[in-house]
């Protein structure tokens, strides 16, 4: 019987369970052992593997995390560490390795690809940056996480004139800060792609306080870009709103996954399934145009293209 | 200026008040006069139409249900009805009309673009029944609702050794019983496609507790189907578990709508507006591989042929 | 050292679990050896008997239901069944027995304790009927589980004119009825301390419809005193609105346990460890003037005598 | 027809919306003439006043926030500012006024009712550090987001073996942090009462790791004590946890109003209509073993004296 195993890498994403509950349970019914890898790649290296039945999987899928465990192991990069690894795997005759994660970790499963491991990587991440997917596992239930924590700023928002410069994760993507704003309707974005011109986001401000007579504004803002807390500062000092600042956090990739990422984190651990199946390796799995197909994890460690021009336009439209 | 209306129609989804927004802003940053038409097409032919600004849209983003009221009018498909609606359309010169709601919305709305009205049809309804269109503005939300419901049936369930048989809706369509039955992982999805047997509903109950040792049990029945009550009772006098019936109802098609659907509303309330500009009638808004499109009306009141085979089977493969 | 259980009887309610946690860690810091008695009254005569630690209790505060699992056993008012459940007891060494549950599993804890057990009661149940008790565990929750079901219906409901009549839980005592109804701010409640005259509720909604012009109202039933769907049909026939009737089943009882039922749960259940301490028996542990005091079980099955009339006021005074 | 007016002050609270509704209502019903100031304190002082009427408050009690605004103004300290606020009451005929708000807000309404308005506090703050009052208006939905936010963290925290330092608000008081800590089982909660000593959390975590072998640890910490990111640093180094801070900052006085503070407002503001019937002034409203009783105002700006240690030995109990 063909043994198969799965892990978990990087920041952890709210659907990885479900991915690895229909890992479990598709692999079984194909024919396969499964077994699970306890803490990322430091397990593997570590050896902590364990086979993984039915029921264990039973009453995963609604909860967030992942039961693997997740961590970061920057030596990975060294041969001998993925060695240690790839020997660990022989100890339990597995042959082929599901690692769900970022880009990160398809470096990662690259490496042990080329050293003759079948590995098949699964989008893993709430940042929404790998290259050929539409989707990553975690995103929509990071979305809602920023929605409800923004419907909750807005209340008190409104009653103290308030703007609150909202910071969001996304790492250098602009997914979750473009795709909040929309769904938030908030006043103003700032990502990567936008820019940030201090000058403006206050002439905005202003406007929005003078022009549109608002009684409280909404700013998200990509982390990695500018210092919050000294914009708020600032929009306190020259605009009629009081300024306060919010860096989310870690909220953002807590909580029960929603249905989106349940399903999307089945339907491509499914597919991961049949590519080990058809014998393919350092293949990794993507959502393309709304159908699960597969791509090289090479190519998908390219610089993501996803264009989001037409979102960018639409939210300039809604303010 | 160009005088455009707006309308919502048929049952209510979440995130109509979204592309309602959409509509109005995006529409005046076009150069649209827009003016909404207070309770769908019955409003329509009673006159009850006001012009709306920017701010009157404010505030109504995260809000479920629709501003504009709704309603069903059977007599619609009269000739005299309709040209009532014209009629008064004409008295505030407004030539074009976009119709947000299902397929009898959409009937109506293809109606008054035969007799000169340039109609745009935008689909808001939470059954997701409508060809041509991947998603329909308020399926999301419905989805998260009913996941919200499960969870916590799941808690209760596990403590009694029950059996919940629970209706949701979507009309004669599947998807939102094989969507949440898939997110919510449920022992059995019951719908039009898989059709009902209840015997076999009763022997698959027998081996989840018998061969799987379950503590509980999740059946996911499409409305219309079946009598839910009579299920339940068999299923207590049938095997080891309590069954109960739960219809979920109204509570569905509640609530603030997700990100997802209010990116959806904007994004196709946009679209509208550009099939306007170009003086495009008689079409409809789809989300097809990730993009907005348009389709002819005629083409989407076409029976609905996405197949949802390879979902079925992954439903199998997970149970 | 000193043997105790704990069982879940009845229904289950939000919080029993955080009981549960609370009496077998307190337990155990105050030397008691604690054990957990599966199924309720039905698992002590079958003698499903667990020796519970520390960790068997993490992870289960934010959870619904009952770790410990619950049954009706309507035979356990027999002498030769109670002798049973004592045999078991007296098999571990047991002489002490928490019960936590409804006026129902009180007479249970009634029965043993006139044979010799140390029995403690503490109140669990979502329909806050027990005597003496200001709350009881499970009220908070299933409060929070209806506003938040209402909140969904009333967006639909402004959308369509609409009436929802609907049926909440509580047993035949009022609480849930009418603090969800101050809550949600409804048009009307209806519990046996109204009394229901059909008529009465007709001209009521036309006033509502008429006089203050509402969009939409909200009418909360308590349980087994009318048939919410032919006074939805009547409302339908002769009012303006279109009624709508839900039963929030079991939905109500579900969900992760509100903070107040968790910090609720673990007061009661320090306060059952201090009784046993102090050997007190055939007591039970009731919320007084925000104070967890004790009183006898006998007492606490007399008919509850809180007196509501305050808020039934304050509810006239509110619509 | 006797005239009053409401304001709001200092913090929002959620809740205070069904406080203004409660008190227009009741108001009218009693034959009062209900206004309301704009503004708190600062709206006062510029005559920012209009008169309220039944449906001005219509769908404002599921709401966070306040409809009437609030501010904090410093200035009203002053005597003059006083009798510029008075001349503003008297020019409507306003002789009675309700302020919503904490200590600072009492102080003002404490000045005025000196120089000859009825002046009534109700307790607004979710902080819960009124004396005399067992709960002030706002303090459930805060503790309610608190939870919800810690649940969220800990499945990101339990795949990552992190200890989250997690800063709550409340001011000086100590109830949202230990209530919470004992909500959501916290590993430790530090408050001005507990004190803080950083070598005694140090070991604390290292016995949670060693002793309990716990995958995750959660400190709740109460604002102004301490910074949360130099503690999550220590952990990081001296412990095998890695620590990670987190500021929930504004969410937490977000949201719509959990039951209990709409129950809560609504019977506070009927009781301060009562109290104004009765010509009672410089008197607040309280909650005092679950009845709403008026005291002087003087007596509620001393220290409150809840005694809480009941709770901390509750919660040392269970960790």
């Amino acid at each position: 019987m063909k043994k198969i195993a799965v892990l978990t890498s990087g920041g952890d994403a709210p659907g990885m369970n479900g991915a690895i509950r229909a890992i479990v349970r598709v692999g079984i019914k194909r024919g396969f052992e499964v077994y699970g890898v306890y803490g990322g790649f430091h397990g593997l290296v570590e050896g902590k593997i364990k086979k993984l039945g039915y029921s264990d999987v039973s009453e995963i899928l609604a909860k967030g995390g992942t039961i693997l465990e997740s961590s970061r192991l920057p030596e990975f990069k060294l041969e001998e560490v993925q060695d240690k690894a790839i020997d660990n795997l022989k100890g339990y005759d597995i042959d082929s390795l599901i690692v769900i994660g970022g880009d990160g970790s398809y470096r990662g499963a690259l490496s042990l690809s080329k050293k003759g491991i079948n590995c098949i990587g699964i989008p893993g991440t709430i940042d929404n940056d790998i290259n050929g997917t539409d989707e990553t596992i975690g995103f929509h239930t990071a979305l809602s996480n920023i929605i409800d924590a923004v419907n909750k700023l807005r209340d008190t928002s409104s009653s103290h004139h308030r703007c609150f410069v909202i910071e969001v994760m996304g790492n250098n993507a602009d997914s979750l800060a473009l795709y909040s704003a929309i769904s938030c309707g908030s006043e103003l974005v700032i990502t990567h792609k936008t820019g940030f011109d201090e000058d403006f986001v206050i002439a905005e401000m202003i406007k929005n306080e003078t022009v549109y007579n608002k009684r409280h504004a909404i700013i998200i803002v990509s982390e990695k870009i500018l210092d919050v807390d000294n914009l708020a500062k600032r929009i306190s000092e020259e605009t009629g709103f009081s300024g306060r600042a919010i860096v989310l956090g870690h909220i953002q990739r807590g909580g029960s996954p929603v249905p989106e990422d349940r399903i999307l984190a089945s339907r491509m651990a499914g597919k991961a399934i049949e590519l080990l199946i058809n014998n393919e390796s350092g293949k990794c799995v993507c959502l393309k145009n709304s159908e699960i197909v597969a791509m090289g994890i090479e190519e998908a460690l390219k610089e993501t293209n996803q264009s989001k021009e037409l979102l960018y336009q639409l939210f300039e439209d809604l303010v």
